[in-house]
């Protein structure tokens, strides 16, 4: 059991992290995400990471990264339900996660997504 | 890591299951739903079990089980993601998941949830 689930609701991908991710959950993570995102042309994706204690600087560019990649295929990550004490330490290790979108709960990622969603459809 | 995150969607309860379930893991699981739901007064209680790759009478119990609990608080569980293969096995198991809903995916669970609460407010 290495591959984390991705549920879809609608337009957006929800994946609830739970395990402390290895190499290779990491990778298979992306790689599954960018597939799903490709397949279902899903416009946004949300992480939640409320279960994680610890957010080291591998986590934190794996969802970089994770970012970038929904970016390229035209979708918006968001990062959502990060323990306060994560958020402390993050700032304190000087980690800016940067380019990922956060979030205080599922229900605000998802607002902040559908407002995204309405920006880009009055824009183009 | 021994808690399952519980993610709140409007009236609905979303939990993944994506770890082999100990006692202790079920037990607490069993635990913190009951107190959202109070918490909350959420009215449907999703878990996706498309992680699981065997569904054995423990956690087929624990399923129940956590309907049961729900049920009494008056929310509405459903069961989504079962892989093909668990399904075949449960059933040549003759485990029978007395008592609880399922569901293809997450959208027709939520469906599904969306339609017993618009029966509830037209039937109270």
């Amino acid at each position: 059991m290495d591959r984390i689930p991705i549920l879809r609701m609608g337009e957006t991908l929800l994946v609830t992290i739970q395990v402390d991710m290895q190499d290779q959950t990491a990778l298979a993570l992306q790689d599954d995400l960018a597939d799903r995102i490709a397949k279902t042309g899903a416009s946004g994706v949300m992480i939640d990471i409320s279960a994680l204690e610890i957010v080291d600087s591998f986590v934190g560019r794996m969802l970089s990264s994770i970012s970038g990649i929904a970016r390229i295929l035209s979708a918006t990550t968001v990062v959502v339900g990060m323990q306060p004490a994560v958020a402390i330490t993050l700032v304190e290790l000087g980690l800016s996660l940067e380019g990922v979108k956060t979030a205080l709960n599922v229900e605000r990622g998802m607002a902040m997504l559908a407002a995204v969603r309405a920006e880009h459809r009055h824009g183009g």
